[in-house]
This record gives C-alpha cells, sequence and structure tokens, in this order.
C-alpha cells in the first residue's frame, strides 16, 4: 500500500512563461505521477516568466526522481532546482547550543567567565547538589547512543545514528522544555560504553540510552542504573514499555477486560519484548508467553537463550509451552509484537479470543497485516501515523525526563513506569476513549506535564527524589 | 590594591517613604562603604512608599556583606532582598540546547525524526563525511576537562569546573559563532580520559581540551592528536602561547627589536610555560631561557624534572645557565610569567636590557607587582582586565576552532598556530600600535574572523583541510 508521506516531500523550483494553463500542466503532470502537493507560492515574475516553489509529497526516493523527471520533461517549463525537504532540514545540523544570556560587554563577561565564575566553582566545589541549580546540569540529558540498532536499520555506526539522536533531542525541548545533547560514540563494546557513560555523567541529570542492541543494553543500563547516581534510561527497552502498558490499560477499559484475567502473547524478546513483558507482569498480567524467532521462551529452552531471556522465562508461560508464535496467541486475548515485518498471518488472529486487542509495532511493516488485522482485531494499535491508535515513544520520553529532572532523581524505577503509563492512559479523555483512540497524541497540549507530574510523584514515594518541592509540572509552569 | 569588579556585583531592594533626601542617604552609605554604583531603577511606587533595585560593584563577598548590612541598618530602609549578580547568572546554567526548526506538526516530525530521518542516516552511513553538513559536527566543539586546574583554584574536579567550562562555551558562540559544549569527566586518568574522548569524538568537530594539569595534559593532548582525525586544541597551552607571541610580535615592533636577536626568559614550565616556549621558538626566539620553581631548566637537571620539561631543555638556555629566575631575567629583553603570584622581584627587571617587555600573566596577581612594573617596562602586559594589554585566550580560540571548523581540519599545527598568532597581532591597527596597546580586545568586532581566515588558509597549506572552499571567514559572511 504506497502512500506518499511529508518525509520524502520535495521542493521544485520551475520558471515558465506567464500565460495561463502552465501551471495546470505541471499541476496536471504531478497529479499523473501520484505525487501530492502541499503547497505553491510564487518566487519570482520577470520578463514575462514566473518562477514557483511547488512543495510536493512521494512515495519515496525513487517516486522523487520520476516527479521531477516528469516536471522536467515538460514543454517550456524549465526545472531550475529540486530540493528533498528532509534532508534540507538536516543541513548544518538540526540543534545548535545557545547562550542564556549575551556577552558583549565586560560586565557580562566577568560574571560568565572570569573571574566572577570562581566564586560559582567554589560555591558548587564546597557542595556538589549547586550544581544541579547552578549548571546546566539540573535540565541536562545525554542521548547516548553506539549506533548498533538505529530504528529499523541495525548497525550503522555513530555518525549514521547522530541524526536519530539529534532528533531525539529536538523531541526532549519541543515537548518538555528538557535540555538534551546526542553523543554517539566510537565503540561498541559494553565495558567500553559503560566507562565512557560514566566518565561524563558529572555534566548530565539523566542518561537516556538509545538504539543500542540487545542484549548488550540490557548489562549496560543494569551497570549503569547501579553504578551512577543519575536516572539512566534506555528508551527501546522502558520508553516502549511505559506506552505499550499504556495502550494496554485504555484497551482492557474499552474491551471491558480486567488486567489480571488475559493472557497475553508477546512476539520479541530482544531490548522491547523483555521491558514491556517485565513493566507487563508488573502491572498485574498472569498469563503471559514471550516468544522470539526460535519459538516460545520456556525455562532450559536450549536453543537462541541468554540470561535475561532465561530470567523472563522463569517468570513466563506458565504451562511450559514449547511452540511456535502461531501457537502462543492460540486463545490469547491480547497480542504484543515488538519484533520485525510479517511475523504472523492475519490468520492466527482468528484462533485468538473474541475481539482480540492487536498491538503490531514494528515500524514501518508491522508484524502482522495490519489492513488485515483491523478487520478482526477489537483494538488494533501499530507504529504508523497513518492508522489509528500509533504506539509512539514520543508521548512518554519527553515527560519522564521532565519529572525525573524535576526532582533532581537519583534513579528511575518500575513505580515510577507504571505511574507514567497510567498518566498517559488518563490522559484519553472519557469521552472520546473509544476502539481507535486508546493512546493520546504526541501533540495533545500538556501531556508531558501529566506525565512528569507523575513521574515526579512516584520518585518521591520510592525514595529517589533528592528534590521535594513540587515539579514545575505540578505547579502548571510547563506546557501548552 | 582593592578595586570594585562587576564579578562581585550585587542588586539591593530596597523600599522607603517616598521622601525627598531618601535615596540620597541609601547612595551616602554605599559611597562611605566604597561601593561603586552602577545602575538605579524604580520597581514600584505604592502607598507612600518607593521600591528601588540598585546595582553595585564590591571588592569581593565579604565587601558584598558590608554594603548589604550598611543598607539595612539605614533608618526607614527596608532591604527587601539581596542578589549576587553573579549567582543569579547562573541559575539554571548558562547554555542551552534549542532546536533549529520548530516541531509543531507530523510534516516537521517525519522530516527531523522517523521516518524521514532514515534517509539521511543511511547516506551519512555510506559517507561518512556527510556528518559535517548534515549533522551538528560541522560546528561543534566539546570543551572537556577533568577538573584538575580549573583557573587559579587548582584541582575541583567535574562539577566545580562546570561553570568554567559552560562560560567557555558561550565564549565560541558569542565570538565564533561555534556550538561548544561542556563535557567534564569523573576521571583523572589520562588513559581513561584518553578513553573518553576517543569515544565521543564522532560527534565533534573538534576537541578543545581545558583545565588538565600538566605534564598529565601532554601526554593526553599528544596521544588524541595522534589518534583522532579531528582537531585536539588544549587551550591552556596552545591557546595561551598564541596570544603570547601575538603580544611579543606587536610588542618587539614598538620597541624596534628583531625576535632573531632577543632573549626571553620564561617563568612556568607547566602547560603554559612549555607550549609558550614551543612557540616562541618557531617564532624565531634563538635565545630562551626557561624557569620553574626549581630554578632554570636544563638538560639533565636532577630535580623536579619529567619527560617534556626535559624535552625543551635540551632546546633551550644554550649556555647551560643554572641558576634562579632572578639570574635568568638579567639582561633578558623579554620577561614572559606563567607560574604564579609575586615570583619576581619588580628590582629583578632593573637588571634586564634597557626598556624591557614585561608578560606578567599570572591572573589576577600577576608574577611581579603590576603597578610598579609599569615604571620600568616599556611593554607590561597581565592577564587582568583593569590594566593595559591584558592576554586573554578568549582572542584566539574562538576564531581558531571557526577556521578549523570551517575546513573540517584534521589537526592544528604549528604552522596554523603562528598563522593565528600573526593575525591577532596584525589585527591592531598599525595608527593605534603602541606600548600600551599591542593586543587586540576581546570585543573587536571581525576578530575572530580574521583569525579563522588565517587557520584556515594555513590548514589548506599544511594539508590538513579536509574541505577545500573558502572559509565563512573568507566569505566575509562571519562576525559582525
Amino acid at each position: 500500500m504506497r502512500q506518499v508521506s511529508p518525509s520524502t516531500s520535495l521542493t521544485l523550483e520551475v520558471r515558465y512563461p506567464s500565460r495561463s494553463g502552465m501551471l495546470a500542466s505541471i499541476t496536471s503532470a504531478l497529479a499523473a505521477q501520484g505525487a501530492l502537493i502541499r503547497a505553491v507560492t510564487i518566487t519570482e515574475t520577470k520578463a514575462g516568466y514566473t518562477s514557483r516553489a511547488i512543495d510536493v509529497e512521494a512515495f519515496d526516493e525513487q517516486h522523487e526522481l520520476a516527479i521531477a523527471a516528469a516536471v522536467a520533461a515538460l514543454d517550456e517549463v524549465e526545472l531550475l532546482q529540486t530540493t528533498d525537504r528532509t534532508f534540507a532540514l538536516h543541513v548544518g545540523g538540526k540543534i545548535t547550543v545557545e547562550n542564556r544570556v549575551p556577552l558583549r560587554d565586560r560586565d557580562a563577561l566577568s560574571r560568565a567567565y572570569t573571574p566572577g565564575v570562581a566564586r560559582v566553582c567554589k560555591r558548587i566545589e564546597s557542595d556538589l547538589a549547586a550544581a544541579y541549580h547552578l549548571t546546566v546540569k539540573g535540565n541536562l540529558v545525554a542521548v547516548v547512543s553506539d549506533g548498533t540498532a538505529v530504528l529499523g536499520l541495525g548497525n550503522i555506526g555513530p555518525y549514521g545514528a547522530m541524526p536519530v539522536m539529534e532528533g531525539k533531542c529536538m523531541l526532549f525541548k519541543e515537548f518538555a522544555g528538557v535540555d538534551a545533547f546526542p553523543l554517539c560514540l566510537s565503540t561498541q563494546d559494553p565495558e567500553a560504553i559503560i566507562a565512557t557513560v560514566k566518565a561524563v555523567a558529572p555534566t548530565f541529570g539523566g542518561i537516556n540510552l538509545e538504539d543500542i542492541s540487545a542484549p548488550r543494553c540490557f548489562e549496560i543500563e543494569e551497570r549503569l542504573r547501579a553504578e551512577l547516581d543519575i536516572p539512566v534510561f534506555h528508551d527501546d527497552q522502558h520508553g516502549t514499555a511505559v506506552v505499550v502498558a499504556a495502550g494496554l490499560i485504555n484497551a482492557l477499559k474499552v474491551t471491558g477486560r480486567q488486567v489480571g484475567e488475559i493472557r497475553v502473547a508477546i512476539s520479541g524478546a530482544g531490548a522491547a519484548g523483555i521491558a514491556v513483558s517485565n513493566l507487563l507482569l508488573a502491572l498485574g498480567v498472569q498469563d503471559l508467553i514471550v516468544c522470539d524467532s526460535v519459538g516460545t521462551l520456556y525455562p532450559g529452552r536450549p536453543k537462541g537463550m541468554n540470561p535475561y531471556k532465561e530470567r523472563l522465562a522463569q517468570r513466563t508461560n506458565r504451562d511450559k509451552l514449547d511452540g511456535t508464535l502461531t501457537d502462543a496467541v492460540r486463545g490469547a486475548e491480547v497480542f504484543v509484537g515488538v519484533s520485525g515485518p510479517n511475523v504472523l498471518a492475519v490468520e492466527a488472529l482468528t484462533t485468538m479470543a473474541p475481539r482480540p486487542i492487536v498491538f503490531a509495532l514494528a515500524n514501518p511493516i508491522p508484524e502482522v497485516d495490519a489492513w488485515a488485522a483491523q478487520e478482526v482485531a477489537a483494538v488494533l494499535a501499530t507504529g504508523r501515523s497513518d492508522l489509528p491508535n500509533q504506539i509512539n515513544n514520543a508521548i512518554a520520553f519527553p515527560g519522564i525526563f521532565r519529572g525525573l529532572l524535576d526532582v533532581r532523581a537519583t534513579d528511575v524505577n518500575t513505580t515510577m513506569l507504571l505511574a507514567a503509563a497510567e498518566a498517559l492512559a488518563n490522559a484519553v479523555d472519557p469521552s472520546i476513549l473509544c476502539e481507535g483512540d486508546i493512546i493520546p497524541s504526541v501533540f495533545q497540549p500538556g501531556l508531558s506535564t501529566l506525565v512528569a507530574t507523575a513521574v515526579a510523584k512516584a520518585a518521591r514515594q520510592t525514595g529517589v527524589a533528592r528534590y521535594l518541592h513540587a515539579s514545575l509540572g505540578e505547579l502548571g509552569e510547563l506546557g501548552a
């Protein structure tokens, strides 16, 4: 199912004789190519010629080229320039470091830098906690990746990973006012990654690990959580788990089920699969089966195990089922896919309990044909923005870190993750909550404040908050 | 000699009956304390009372307290609040990470983040050089410190060092448009520092090492220069050396001397002393003696040596003088102090060649009594902003890194440092060049562009420029 997307959009700059019908010939050519015209503006009219910039959406890069070729081939139309809007947005990078006050005279210079700064340094040296309010630390998160599991692209290394990490930093700022900075590492050795993050930690109030492959990510996160005094959060694990839990809470509401009575089948035992499983167990799911590419997880399975899968196998699959994913979903009320494209036939959904809940989150191609699954599932959620119920980590991590920073948290724990999930679930207004609307939009005003408030409260309740005052979220000073 | 400074300034918020003479009684009390009044504003007039904010400069923190107490003691004057303006400027940190484009709708989100970002990632994966223009790398410098030698404060650790590093980042942005980001490390082990910087290097276009103690800093810098493909610059060494060389070039002009004919005595064999010595040798100084706290450096000296001092001793002190600093300066045309306060009696200056050049750069208290030295020296330079000829690294490093980034340099070498020094020296207009004006001000418009242009040119000439186009500096697009 080919769909145009703003992610593959072009600006076509054209020039043609100023004559009735010329623009129509261009728009007709674009329509014939299946391009979606987003905007048309005049850039110049001169000497009997008109120049225009036309923004169009395409299916993919091949389609972009075909569109440009079709316009270039038109009689009397000159194609001056073609700009891919996604690449254009990236030129020069997407974030910038700015000064909060200008340094235009000696007065400012002598307070922000020498000699005045020395007094601030000494204050912090004698009271390390002062770093939270006298430096950027109090609002700063490191987005750390080794580039081993970037989006669906795999191990593309630190340079290739940078645009994703910069984008992540943008989301932090846009949705929660958090300063975030990308660090893409030249090493893929877990010990070296742990040592590097520990070395840079004094600068930051929290660490967001990102796109680090499993099972390495588990050890890295566990070690850093234990050895650092600031929260360490692997978004691919826990961000995904929080949003899945939030969606499931509401899916159970709209289908009239209790969390303790359902069976959940999970496809995927990587970073997301293991974290989702653990959080759903903490949420109260009693009957849960996890599958990876080998089959169902059970204790002592001879093939394709690691200590993290083994630990999870001990707590799940209560009937010790040794089977396939298709076996696992049979009779289940809930399917959660956090694995890869097309691993489940749509027919398998008909073997589930009546009115099943299906979360097929592999992106861009879900675990099961989503368009066919819509006919079977009572609730269908995917990672795609062009279907209902998009499961998108961006609704969770900005608010979670806002809450962590607001209380100067030392850790992030399961209680806090569940609080975030509940806050997200409750953010969907009861008057609109329905099968096709179980999860809030990333653009919902004030969403990160709701999450931050819940996380901050849970941090205080569980003793990991250094700062016991009300969070910005609670004061209502944050968000639109 | 006590002097008020904007670095120790207060805002006094006061409230008093709206009556003639009240403000005069406050300003009289401030004058009696020796406070300098910078600004007076009305913040409220209500119910027969006037509230004002009064900004005053003090000598130091003790003086701030005395000033506040004096105002609080006045009849009918209520001191509502006292704010130290330096601490106030630091609250919340001095820098922020901002988005270059807003993410207000799905169109922007799908280009800056998923799914559009994947195409940019793949482009960079297949052409790593593209990271320079499609990510922040091309304009980004890491300011790295372990907090072992911060200003004159010594080993105050990474938390205490943060305000200096943030301030440094501000200078990069304000004076050269360079994005800079502080990384204060929790380790002081050279191998761990080297490993950490190498690990984070893919994100950055250059590394500025800062306030790392000698001799550790030499090994760290040498190793990183050899092992990284981006320039590594220790500002305490090379920034200082460039500005000293610039000042010396002009001091020789105004005193009518040739560089090959002078004797230079240097006090200090730490980071700055060794780098200054090496750059002055490269500049053409033939006769140079370096002293540390033990005495003059000579090959095989039995006490207080390290490999870096030994290497320098082999190239200096051609008469193998074994003596004190006072012995070393006798007959010298130039004294350069990069050591500590009051290590040289002003009488020693009278034993120098006639009309000596004296750079006493220890800050805030110079190596020799600067006010007395003004009577003896033909040219006197210090690190202080309240005396002529301030030697301030801030005139060098922003422009140097601007040039390095503009050509995507792989290294920074001595040719480039000399080019920066020459550019700084030439930035002083010949019509104003004189004994009291040998060095440009940090606020001189376009200064970093001159430095950047010279550095970029030298980078191309020495084969360390990846990018051979004209720099922004050369195109005249940079600076005021």
